[in-house]
């Protein structure tokens, strides 16, 4: 048995640990990264750094090489590093040198900040309108199932009344206020961080403004020392949004494998969305809820896993910020998978409509008899001593009937206000602003 | 010597273990809990369960209290166990049974999340006023120092020049996005949960509506479920926009002590800032910059630490979110001392304004003279050969002058469009609403 | 209302964040000080850098402090900076300039290091003896139930056959592989830096050895480089292994919750350790329990914590580390607490004997009957046939029975073994080697 | 432009949601999943579930199959889930439904935990003769450089004089205390599992002892409970021993990019291991530094992302776990890579050997004058008064000599005892006792 030898490492393997995954995750950028360049020559002819006709030559290239992405048939070749070498190598097979004048006046620096930012705001947007429809399936079980009552715990111990319809409409408005969470990163993401360069800016004078308007960013991330910190930076806080809605994911999965056990059972799902065993044909394994609680986890150590990566750097551009693409982009497809699974199983889901008719649940009802009391005209203390009475006498016999009217309780759920909450959410975003200039550009 | 006997832990000690530091935490929700009875049993005259000479008997007090609060002289006594029973106590003590009424329709789980959120918006205010110092400080000294040059870095190699117009310029853009973090963090927050009891609502007709007019929040939390949720999300999302500010501040940090070494020396403190040594003269230990840096840090790891608290449970209270208080309330105190310790070191920073001068940074121009070469026709890679040619022959002679003229370069800061930024940042707090509404409450 | 002044910083400010919580946090290492000097200084007069007249005086002085200490009479006083102030303060006031000589052949560096080590290692012993205690108890408790069944959960689902003697012993096993990590902890804190000086060692010809020797320690940190990179180190290495502790008594306690929600209603604890509620007789808040739980998250978050003030800064000393003792010192109480809470909470519980009597729990046993088939020759095929059929129709009758006797299991819980593995965990502490030399030192 | 379209999640998708990446994750396994079964067969034997017969068709067929996947010629089939359907596909299409045997008194569970802990303990015996062999480039470097001179920094700031030997030593030492905590973890992996079945154990009359002595375990989890309980445990160990390694080499990572700087230029490197440009010919960007600290710093990030996941989760398995593997397994791949890949830049540093002739460091030995002063009979004070006042006048002249002579100091470095030290560490693992095991096993 050979467990281990010595690594001869050689200079080939001082390539692989600097290139790492990189080109796997230039992927992520490739569209990104046309639509960059697609703007910056359209600048650079303006200041005289590309002619009319090569800027031709460069836009119809590029858009055909954009082309070839949306199709799904792009490929960064073996031997190439990154995606940037890539399409400038396509664009010098067909135009020549002119091919490498899309550098001009940009580093690299500023050409992957730039891909993040493109890259990221559409994320954003997957994950928003992923979101949203998350929403209106929990916003439409709340509905049907407002009538449907199950035990509200507080310390896990059996407390007051409580509805399907609290318990689907919680999540949806929690969802609300982690879109709030994430138009903030989408507003920190949605400036323009080209033209500065290696992160020291240029003697070339680039017209920053005119490619800010040209790929649809809010503004310029002005400071060119500061569009370099934004490396690292927007990470964080797209990664702290995320985790917003990993935390709400979190604990509806947690509820539901909870719910879901055989000492709860208020839930259920369709064979197929558990895993069961044949002489244990009680078992319903909420395998997709427990891997979605862990994912959702992974997604809130994401943040921290950043921050550490990034503690005690200073100021200007390092390797280490490289990484994390690696660290990032998978999590972002995952929160898309979750958002999206968490919505399938939602569809599925079987509410058991008897739940309080288990005595267990009798207790439930104490605060309501005592309120009951009190609205009737007896003093709370009264009415406190005398249900406490017929409880300590076993006289105690709730009616098991709620009525609870104002606003957000068990009868008046409001979720109109809601959806009004997160209508007002999402038009904050104007995603159009973005779509339609990366539509302009690529026409 | 005894170093350990077996802990006769006594009922006593459970005490102490459930009750913890939670009497100092409540502290800091003084006046936070007396705006919300003010509001609390205003609306409750509405709906009958106060009478007009007993809301008027309750509002006298409570304000008599709030203004004890405000003059520093109130105290939670030895044996209350909170902020709760300490005011219900004077008030009892002047107004007999009544003032126990002001827990009627109310839970203490509701009662602490408004006495949560009211507190953390006055916070929040608060750290926006110190940021709002900080960032004029910094666009101060990045207009004062925008002629002074200095080495930009990448990979911490000298790469292109920079300017402390720049550097100071950055931290200060910096802090407008992290503005935005915290905008959402205020919007997060600043919605009334009062009315959703233990986290299921109540029999009582509560008007709901009026509290949050009178509280001076944007809207309500509705869902009485998710107001519940939102213990431990508001904190964590909070705690995300602090660590926002946080990492601006540890990279300010980071700077400021290695730019304060010997071998960069870029810039000094007068003595009474940094420690020194008498038989080491040139020692001037950065212990503020230090420090900060390490708090910094500290505020960084505080999510992860409230997302460890509250991962995998389900919904519901528990009593693992009372420690969110002693995570949380410390924290923000850090935050606001090291926003004034950076504002007040920075107001008496030094700039070296010959750093230039050491033939060390003159490779900084390289880049420069290829470009002035360009700009004045010459193909970029002959120009670039020549620049190569000159190093290699010791010919390089830079001019050591630096014409950048784009936006947000070095000769052209654009200091009013982040100022631009910052005031739009600020407007969309819009914290009159809630300061307007609380001096209405306890006028 | 005045929520916000400007901060007029003044010098007096910038002291007070500079020296933060350190006259607290030096309390903790008073003893571990003197117990520093009194071997530092008998090494210096071996060397000639103090007097043997000298020396007794130093040695009868401190040995004076140090019963000061141990009868909690010692105090730093207002305007002493730190322990090592106060220390030579009372020296001088006793024995004059002498006094000042226990800083020779020392820096404030290498004083505060062998400080941490010493008081750390008794922390260490404190936290293994309690741990000890705990695990007597749950030894126990699991020899007492081992004939109490319970059910055992997959996935939260009723799963298997379980009983409170596998319940318990698991956690008394955990803590045995939990000692190994503290073991450790122990040995990587167990070695001497004095000598280490500013973190480049000293031109003094100090004898290291012999302050090893006196002092009780393993070993060297022998490297002074290295002895300085031991801050931030040793404490991030005890951080790991209180969080392993901390993370067996986190599972403990959410087994706990669970267990005492009516939902499962396993255990049970006298009214004075839960908190209830006259009219909701059923409630018990099991609050110490949540408490435990959440401050074992904490004390989880803890070595990430410490992971970040770290991260990415150079070799030798920086102001950053200071504050490790506020961060770290605390959390060595919190888990003091728990482990002894723990253990108090566990000797007053109450197991319920006939929680399988409920039909919910007969399929618990399917694999039982399974595996009693095959035992009996009945092919495995062929028997999980029969037992599926059986369930189908509903004539599935399991015995209750349960023989399983293989080590480890319900009928076999090896808690002698176990017993063992506690006793050789604890023996390789070596304890007696550093009392012993402590208790030469002050005698 | 299509950024988004619903997801029309199927059934096919929540297969592709739970399985995730786990075939790749199970290559990891493959071997140590032969091996377990190769002891429980035969332990399967002894108790009469397997015939002789049947058992060496099992043997011979598990053998050819270990040789194939040292071979490096093993794959799981595509529509395999796992590696164990895998293994039991290529047995039954050998030996038909014997090979179904295999699985008898086991279930996924424990032979998971099983394949986890020996696939680990390999993996620490590589990380572990890997660690060895920077150790040793670091003593040698040590050794070879400890005539040559260095500043010592304190707060970054000048501070005393110190040495290469100093520099190198110091990682070297630390490394030794890394294979301590690595010891502890090896340990806590190093205990047999297999018979816990699903958590609850079996009523098959296992012969645990026998199995834990043919895998070369130190001993048995025991308690089956808690042997399911080290799931995650088991990983949260390694994370932390494996963070501690890594935080070692993120400090050795920034030490060099630092003193890569030309602000220090204390060391180089051959232009193949950093990256240059040819006009900023000063330029030699660390990157292989840089990413190594990046690297270790998502190492130190990862037992906080399992404490995470495994926060509040009652005892049982739960699927949440299922991820541990892809968090962990790529992590142990990067530590060994950095670990080489740190040997591999070491072997070919260079160091500066005139650091100190610039009189930037000339403070550095104002302590050394003092002391010199002080050992030839000059009083403390007077010698620091005297060596000031020449600093003051600029008569201050060092002789940049440095007698530093007690143990770990620039003149004594104590390599053999470090080394000594290294050597007992190693001792401790017994590697050879599972070595012997598995060889026995498979031959």
């Amino acid at each position: 048995m050979k467990l281990w030898q010595k690594n001869n490492c050689a200079t080939a393997e001082v390539d692989r640990f600097t290139v790492g995954r990189d080109r796997e995750m230039d992927m992520y950028l490739a569209e990104a990264d046309v639509l960059g360049s697609l703007a910056h020559t359209r600048m650079l002819e303006t200041i005289g750094l590309l002619t009319a006709a090569e800027l031709a030559d460069v836009q119809r290239e590029l858009k055909a090489i954009y082309k070839e992405m949306e199709a799904g048939e792009f490929r960064i070749e073996d031997d190439m590093e990154d995606i940037h070498s890539q399409v400038e190598l396509m664009l010098t097979r067909k135009i020549g040198d002119t091919g490498k004048k899309i550098h001009s006046g940009r580093s690299r620096n500023d050409q992957v900040l730039v891909d993040l930012r493109i890259y990221l705001r559409r994320e954003i947007y997957r994950i928003v309108m992923g979101t949203k429809c998350l929403f209106d399936t929990l916003q439409g079980l709340a509905e049907r199932h407002k009538g449907v009552l199950m035990p509200g715990y507080t310390h896990l111990q059996i407390a007051m009344p409580s509805s399907f319809g609290l318990w689907f409409g919680a999540f949806a408005e929690s969802l609300v206020d982690d879109l709030t969470m994430m138009e903030a990163a989408y507003r920190v993401c949605n400036k323009n961080p080209l033209g500065s360069a290696a992160g020291y800016g240029s003697s070339f004078p680039l017209n920053r403004e005119m490619t800010t308007e040209l790929l649809g960013f809010d503004t310029l991330s002005y400071n060119v020392v500061y569009a370099q910190m934004g490396r690292g930076k927007t990470e964080r806080v797209l990664a702290q949004a995320m985790s917003s809605i990993a935390a709400t994911l979190n604990k509806l999965a947690t509820d539901n494998c909870l719910f879901l056990s055989q000492n709860f059972a208020f839930i259920a799902y369709p064979p197929e969305l558990t895993t069961g065993s044949s002489i244990m044909p009680h078992k319903k394994n909420p395998d997709v809820w427990e891997l979605m609680r862990s994912k959702c986890n992974r997604l809130m150590a994401l943040p921290n896993e950043i921050a550490l990566m990034t503690a005690n750097l200073p100021t200007g551009y390092f390797r280490d910020l490289q990484l994390l693409k690696e660290v990032l982009f998978p999590a972002i497809q995952t929160l898309k998978e979750c958002i999206g699974m968490a919505d399938y199983m939602l569809r599925h889901i079987e509410v058991k409509t008897d739940i309080l008719d288990d005595p267990k649940y009798d207790y439930l009802f104490s605060v309501e008899v005592v309120n009951k009391l009190v609205l009737d005209g007896v003093p709370f203390r009264e009415a406190y001593r005398r249900v406490g009475l017929d409880i300590e006498n076993g006289t105690y016999k709730p009616s098991r009937e709620v009525h609870h009217t104002h606003a957000g309780s068990i009868g008046n759920l409001c979720l109109d206000r809601v959806n009004a909450l997160m209508t007002a959410a999402l038009e904050k975003f104007d995603f159009d602003r973005f779509i339609r200039a990366e539509e302009e550009l690529t026409r």
